[in-house]
C-alpha cells in the first residue's frame, strides 16, 4: 500500500514537498486553507512532472493519489509523515502543530520547513515533543536533494532514522544535523553571502548581474560538485589541508569583508536593486526563469550521475532502490523512462544519437537479464557492438514516456542480433533498432564464446521468442 | 603570426594561465627561478590537455609553442601580455612588476594574478601604470571562465579593452571591476562563506564533509548557473525583488551569522580541520581529486552547453568564435573534435550512442555547407534522418581527437542518403554511418522537396563525388 505523506501549508515550499512525495508513489493529503494555495500547488506540480521524470534514465513509479482537505483533521489523521510549511511565526507553528498532534498518529514523522526556528523552539509545549523535527528543503524542493533535518534532544531516536529512512526513499539526501543552531548549516552560509552582496550594491561596486556572474562563472561551479572544504584541500596540494590554512589563513584579519555590519534596507537601496535585477532578468518572466533554472539543474545533474559522482551519485542509488526486475510476464521489456530536455536538437524532437543510446541501454537491461551482468563485465567477457540499423518511424518529444521491448534474432556461437521497438504511452512505434553484436573478452579486446550460461539462456530465447518481429 | 604570453611565476595558477594560453594557439614563454617551477607546470598542463578540449565539441586550435626561458628578460621581451603570478607580497611585486616594465613592450598588458591587492597598490612607483590591471583568475584556470579584471584609475582604457578582448578570445569571462576594492568580488564572498565555515567546525555544529554536502547537494548547483540574485528574484515570485526583500530582508538582524567574529586558528582548530577533511578525502591524492574535480567541471559544462545558458554559453559563443569554414581543400570533412569523458560506457570505450551523435553532428555540418543553415531551418525546413546504418570497426577513447569525412551517396528529390567516415589521428577507420534522410517542412511535419539551390547543390556534389566510398 502506498505510504501517504499530509502536506500542510502550500506554497512553493509546501508544493515543492507534495510533488516530490507524489511522483515518488506517496499519496498526498494536502491542507491550506488559503483560497490560492490550489493555483499555486498546481504551478509547481506542472514544474516537477516536467523535471522529476527527466533526471532518471528509468521511470518513477506510478504518481499517487492527490487529495485536497477541507480541514486539517482529515488531512493528517493517517499520514505517516506531516510536513508542516506555515509562514515563519513562532505563535502561528505553535498552533498548527498542536493541532496536528490532536489528531495525527503518534507514530507519524511531524517535520517541519523552518527555516528560522530550532526544534527545541517548535517543541515548546507540545503533547509528543518526540515526533517532531526540522526537515528544511531547498528550493526547488522537487529537484536539489538537500534535507537538513535537525532533531532536538527531544525527538525520538527512532523518529530521526525511520524520517532519514524514508527522505532518502524519495531521492533526498537527509543531512542529519547533530546540533541545533539558529538556521541550521546551509542558510548561515546563505545569509554570510546575501549580506555581503548586499554591501556591494550599496557601495557601487557591482550590480546583481555582475555578483551572479562573479558566482557562476566561478566557484558556483566548483561548489555544486565537491563544496567548500574539498575544493580547498586541492588547493592546499599534496601538503594537506593545514598547510592551506597556514598559507590562507593570515586573510581572515585583513579588511576584506563588510560583515562586521548590517546595512540598512532602506527603500532607496530595495529600489537600486529591485532596478538592478530588472535590467538582468525582466526580460523573462518568472515562470520563464523557473523552467530555465530546472532544466540548467536537470542537466547539470544528470552530467554529475553519468559520472556517478556529488548528487549524481544520489540520483544514481536512489534509481537502483527504485528498480524492479521487470518480472517474466515483460520478459523483454528492457527500457521503460522519460526522455529528457538535454535529448533533443533545433528540429524540435529527440536527435538521433539518443535513439542510439536508448538502443544501447535496451541491450545493457537485455544483457543483465540472461546473466551477462556487472560482475560477467567484471571477469572480463562483454558483447561489443558491430552494426546497428536504426529506422526512425515517428517523432519523439521531450517528456515522453517511453519503453522498448527487445528480442533475439540470432544467437551463434559468439554473434548475436537483437532487435527493439521502442513505443510511447500510446503504443505507437516510434523507431526500431536491429543490434550486432559480439561477444569479446575484456583483456585481450578479441572475440570469444560467451560463458556457457549466457549463450544457454541466449539460445533459449531465440527459438522460444525469434519467430515473429 | 601567433600571440605570445609570457608567464611570470609557474605555480599552480601560473600553470593554470599557461595551459589556457598554450591550448587556445598562444606561444608561452615562461619565466620562474624555482627549479620546481617546471615539474609543477607539467603537471597543471597535463591536467589541462585531458581536460579543455573535453569542453568543446570542435577541435581547438594547434597548440603554441612553449619556451622556459632563463631570466625574465628573454621572457617578457615580445610578449602581447604577461601575466605575474608570483608570491602575495607588496614588495615582492613591486620588484618584479619593475623588472618587467624595463624589458617589456610598452603596449604590452601586465596582468596580476593578485587575490589581495588593488591595482593602484601595485602601481605605485611603476614606469607605466598604464599597462598594469589585475586579471584575477580561479582555479582551476584553464576550465573556470571568470577573470575579475580590475583596472585603476591610472588604467589606459586601450588597455582594459584590449585585455577583455585577448580574455574573451581564449575561452575567459572578463567581469570588469569598476571600483577597486580590497579582495575585489568573488572573494568576498568566498572570505565570508569560509570564515562562517571555520565557525560551525569550532562550534562542533559540522564537520568539513557535511557542510561539503549542505553545499553541493542545496545551493551550490543553484549557485553554478544562476548566482545569487536571479534564484532570489525566483524565490520573490512575480512580486518581484523589492517583494522577497521586504520578506527575506529581517532575516538580517537575526542573530543568524557568527560573522562579527573570526575565530583564532590555533593549531588545536587547524588539527580538528585537517582530521576532518582527512576522514572525508584521505583515501584519493590530490591528483586524483583534480581529475574528479575537472571531469565533475567538463560533464556540468557540457551539460550547460548543450543547454546553451550559463557557463555553456559562453563556451558555445568561444567555439563559434573559434570556427574556421572547414575550406575548399577539405571540402567533406565534417567534424574534428575530441571525445569527452562523459560519452565512455562501462566498456572502457565509446558508447555506441555517442556514434549516432557524432554523424549526427557530421550531417548537421554538411547540411550548413550546402546552404541548409540555421536560417533554411528558422524558414521552416529541414531534414529528418529516416534511418542510419553505423558500423563499429575499432573502440574509439576518451580524450582520442577524430575527424569525420562525409559524401553524398544518393540525391534523389526528397531523398537524400549520406555516407560519413570516422576516423583517429593516426588514420584508422573507427567506425562508418550510412544515413537515410527525407527533406520535411517543419510546420506540417511532412516531407516536401528542398528548396532548389540546396537540391542543386546535393545533385552537384553526388554527382563529382559519390562515385566512391
Amino acid at each position: 500500500m502506498n505510504k501517504t505523506a499530509a502536506i500542510i501549508g502550500g506554497g512553493v515550499i509546501g508544493g515543492g514537498w507534495l510533488a516530490r512525495f507524489l511522483l515518488n508513489g506517496w499519496d498526498i493529503k494536502c491542507y491550506d486553507p488559503d483560497p490560492s494555495a490550489k493555483g499555486k500547488i498546481s504551478a509547481v506540480l506542472e514544474n516537477a512532472r516536467h523535471a522529476l521524470p527527466m533526471l532518471y534514465d528509468q521511470s518513477l513509479p506510478k504518481e499517487g493519489q492527490l487529495i485536497f482537505c477541507t480541514s486539517l483533521q482529515d488531512a493528517v489523521r493517517n499520514a505517516d509523515w506531516v510536513q508542516e510549511s506555515v509562514p515563519e511565526r513562532l505563535d502561528t507553528k505553535h498552533k498548527v502543530l498542536a493541532e496536528i498532534q490532536t489528531y495525527c498518529r503518534p507514530e507519524a514523522i511531524i517535520g517541519s520547513s523552518t527555516s528560522g526556528f530550532k526544534p527545541s523552539e517548535l517543541q515548546q509545549k507540545t503533547l509528543r515533543p518526540e515526533q517532531i523535527m526540522v526537515t528544511h528543503p531547498f528550493n526547488p524542493v522537487y529537484l536539489l536533494p538537500l534535507i537538513e533535518v535537525v532533531p532536538s534532544s527531544m525527538t525520538g531516536s527512532k523518529f530521526i532514522k525511520n524520517a532519514k529512512d524514508m527522505l532518502t526513499s524519495v531521492g533526498f539526501f537527509p543531512l542529519h544535523v547533530r546540533k541545533e543552531i539558529d538556521a541550521h548549516i546551509a542558510d548561515r552560509f546563505l545569509e554570510a553571502v546575501w549580506r555581503e552582496g548586499l554591501w556591494l550594491i550599496k557601495d557601487g561596486i557591482a550590480t546583481t548581474e555582475e555578483i551572479d556572474n562573479a558566482i557562476r562563472y566561478g566557484f558556483g561551479l566548483r561548489w555544486a560538485q565537491m563544496g567548500l572544504f574539498e575544493t580547498y584541500r586541492i588547493a592546499g596540494g599534496e601538503e594537506g589541508m593545514a598547510h592551506f590554512i597556514s598559507q590562507f589563513g593570515p586573510c581572515l584579519s585583513w579588511p576584506w569583508t563588510k560583515l562586521m555590519d548590517v546595512p540598512d534596507l532602506t527603500d532607496e537601496l530595495t529600489q537600486v536593486i529591485a532596478d538592478q535585477s530588472d535590467a538582468q532578468s525582466g526580460d523573462k518572466s518568472i515562470r520563464e526563469l523557473e523552467r530555465l533554472r530546472d532544466n540548467n539543474l536537470i542537466a547539470m545533474m544528470r552530467a554529475l550521475k553519468q559520472q556517478g559522482t556529488a548528487a549524481g551519485a544520489l540520483i544514481n542509488a536512489h534509481e537502483k532502490a527504485m528498480r524492479k526486475p521487470l518480472g517474466d510476464s515483460s520478459l523483454m521489456k528492457t527500457v521503460s523512462r522519460s526522455i529528457p530536455i538535454d535529448w533533443t536538437d533545433y528540429n524540435g524532437h529527440m536527435n538521433e544519437g539518443r535513439y542510439g543510446q536508448i538502443f544501447s541501454d535496451a541491450a545493457d537491461a537485455f544483457m543483465i537479464k540472461i546473466g551477462a551482468d556487472s560482475s560477467y563485465i567484471d571477469a572480463g567477457n562483454s558483447f561489443f557492438t558491430v552494426e546497428t540499423t536504426v529506422k526512425y518511424i515517428k517523432e519523439t518529444l521531450a517528456g515522453e514516456k517511453v519503453t522498448v521491448e527487445s528480442k533475439v534474432l540470432v544467437s551463434e556461437g559468439k554473434k548475436v542480433k537483437l532487435f527493439h521497438r521502442m513505443q510511447n504511452e500510446v503504443g505507437d512505434v516510434l523507431a526500431t533498432c536491429e543490434q550486432f553484436m559480439l561477444h569479446v573478452n575484456l583483456t585481450t579486446r578479441k572475440s570469444c564464446l560467451p560463458l556457457p550460461e549466457v549463450q544457454q539462456r541466449m539460445e533459449a530465447l531465440t527459438i522460444v521468442r525469434g519467430e515473429n518481429i
